[in-house]
C-alpha cells in the first residue's frame, strides 16, 4: 500500500481533540484502535513512506530556517514513547531535530517557574524540537502528587485549587506566544490501556533484554491510574487550543501507535509547507560575480 | 557485499594519523583515494551496513550510560560535512544524538575563553555527540585571520605566536580530561582538492535548488587556501593524540566520503563495546517483588 498525502489528513483529523470539546477520556478514546487497518506486511512499509515524508519535509523546513515544529509527547509509562521516538524519527537528519527528555527537576530548575526548562529546550528555527514528556508534566505528575508543589516554593498566595485553571492558562498563553513567533506546535497523548501497561511492565521483568528499562517507581504510579486518567482528561479538556491542539494516539499496538504518529507529524509538516529559500535580484548579482572569480581561477594556471 | 566489522577497522586504521608522526599535508593524503574500491550500486549497501551498525551501538551505548562519543568534524567549504552528517546520521536515534554546527561566536559567547562554548554542547553519558566545526576554528580560522583575536580580548601577554603552540597544549590537556572522564573522542577531517571544491561552489551558482547553500563569504575563505592547508597541517601533526586521534577521510568523493566516516565512527563504537547494564541481586529481589504486585492486580476482578 502506499500513501497519499490526503491519507496523512485522514489519519491526523482523526486523532484531532476538537478545541473547546468535552473531553471522556474513557468513552472517546480507544486505546486499541487501528483506524480499521490490521497488521499486516506493510505496516512497515506504511511507516516507511511517513518516516520518508517527515525527512523530505525537515529538509525543507531547515533550509527555508524562518519557522520550527516543537512535538510534545505525553503519555503513562509503557505507552511507548520511547519506542516511537526511535521508529519515526530514525530516519530525520539528527543536524535539524533535537529530543529533549524531561526528568524530575533538578535542584537549580526548581529556583526557576515551571516553564524556564521547557524555554531553553525550545527547537531553533530551521529544527523540529521533540519532547518526551514536557511543561505539561506540571498538571499531570504534579497534580497526581500535589506534595511536589513544595519544591516550586511558589509563593502562599498562588497555591490552592485555583493553580490549576491558571497553569492551563499559562500554558496556553505560552504556547500562543510561540505559535505567534514561527515555533509551530503538535501535542501527542499516547493512549495506552491499563491492562496494556501491565503486560508490558511484566515483560520488562521476565524478558533479561528489558531490565534496563525497568524502575520500580513506575509501579508505583501504576497505583494512581485513575488520578491521571482524570488530569489527562482535564489536560486535553482546556490546553487542546486552535493554536496548538492535541491529538490523541491510540497506543495498545506499536506498530499502530508509529503510523499514527508519524502521519500527525507529517501532516502538520504539509500544512506548514515549507519552502526553499529564494534568491533576490541583489543576491543573485553577487553569486554572479563569485561566478566570474571563480572562473577566472579555473581557467588560469593550476597554482600547483 | 557485506562488511565485516574487520572491515571497518582496516578503513579506521587506513585513514589514522598516528600520534606524533610527521605530515605533509599535499603528500600524504589523497583526496580522491576510495581504498582500492570503484563506485558500483552496492557503495548504497556498503553505507547502509555501516549506518545499521551505528544504529546498533548507539542503542547499546545508551543503555548503558556510563560513556558518551563526541565526533568531531572539521573541513573547508564544500567537503561535504552537512551532507555526511545527513547521510550517516539519518538513521540513529535522534534520542540518543546531537549535533551542534559552531557559526562565528557570539558577543556572549567572546565574554568567555575559546573552549566554553564547547563544554556547553558536549554529549551527556548514553549519547553520540556530532561537532560540525568545533573548537579547532579557533586554531584554523582564528590563525588564517588573526584579527578575530582582537574580539577575544586576551590578555596581552597572551598574544604573539606563542599562542598557537599553547593553545594546542590547551586543546589536548582539555580532551584528555574528557577521555579521562569517560567521553571518548573521534576527529575526523574531510580532506577537499582545491579542484574539487571550485566545482561545488560553481554549482552552487548554476543549480537553483543549491542556491539557499551559496554563502559569498565562502569564496572570499577559497583565497586563503594554502595558509588553511598549512593550519589543518599544523593541527594533524601537534592534537592527534593517542585519547583522541584525527583521521583523515578523503572527501573528493561524496559516496566514498560517507563509508569512510561511517567506518571510523563504527569501529569506535565497536572498541568502546557498550554493553546493556545488568541486574544486581538486589535489584532482581526487588523486581520479583514488583512482579507479585502486578500479578495479584491482574489476578483481582478488573476494576472497570
Amino acid at each position: 500500500m502506499n500513501l497519499k498525502p490526503s491519507d496523512f489528513q485522514r489519519f491526523s483529523r482523526h486523532f484531532l481533540v476538537e478545541p473547546g470539546r468535552q473531553v471522556d477520556i474513557r468513552q472517546d478514546f480507544d486505546p486499541a484502535d487501528t483506524f480499521g487497518y490490521s497488521k499486516t506486511e506493510n505496516a512497515a512499509e506504511i511507516l516507511q513512506d511517513g518516516v520518508e515524508l517527515l525527512a523530505e519535509y525537515q529538509e525543507r523546513l531547515y533550509a527555508e530556517n524562518t519557522r520550527a515544529l516543537l512535538v510534545v509527547l505525553q503519555a503513562l509509562d509503557a505507552a511507548g514513547k520511547d519506542s516511537t521516538i526511535k521508529h519515526v524519527m530514525s530516519g530525520v537528519n539528527p543536524a535539524g531535530c533535537q529530543v529533549t527528555s524531561f526528568k524530575a527537576p533538578s535542584a537549580a530548575e526548581l529556583e526557576h517557574d515551571f516553564l524556564w526548562r521547557c524555554v531553553q529546550a525550545l527547537p531553533a528555527r530551521g529544527n523540529i524540537g521533540i519532547f518526551n514528556r514536557s511543561h505539561y508534566e506540571e498538571v499531570l505528575v504534579v497534580r497526581v502528587h500535589p506534595q511536589f508543589l513544595e519544591a516550586q516554593r511558589l509563593p502562599r498566595p498562588l497555591l490552592g485549587e485555583e493553580l490549576w485553571p491558571r497553569r492551563f492558562r499559562q500554558i496556553n498563553d505560552f504556547e500562543r506566544h510561540l505559535v505567534e513567533n514561527g515555533i509551530e506546535i503538535v501535542k501527542i497523548f499516547l493512549n495506552v490501556s491499563q491492562e496494556k501497561q501491565l503486560e508490558r511492565q511484566l515483560e520488562r521483568i521476565d524478558q533479561p533484554e528489558k531490565h534496563w528499562k525497568f524502575n520500580p517507581n513506575d509501579i508505583q504510579e501504576r497505583q494512581h491510574w485513575d488520578a491521571y486518567q482524570a488530569a489527562y482528561q482535564e489536560v486535553l479538556q482546556h490546553t487542546s487550543t486552535p493554536w496548538a491542539p492535541w491529538y490523541v494516539a491510540p497506543a495498545d499496538r506499536k506498530w499502530f501507535t508509529r503510523i499514527a504518529v508519524a502521519a500527525i507529524i507529517a501532516n502538520k509538516l504539509m500544512e506548514m509547507d515549507p519552502q526553499f529559500p529564494t534568491v533576490s535580484p541583489a543576491q543573485r548579482e553577487e553569486m554572479l560575480a563569485c561566478r566570474q572569480t571563480l572562473l577566472a581561477e579555473s581557467s588560469a594556471a593550476p597554482s600547483r
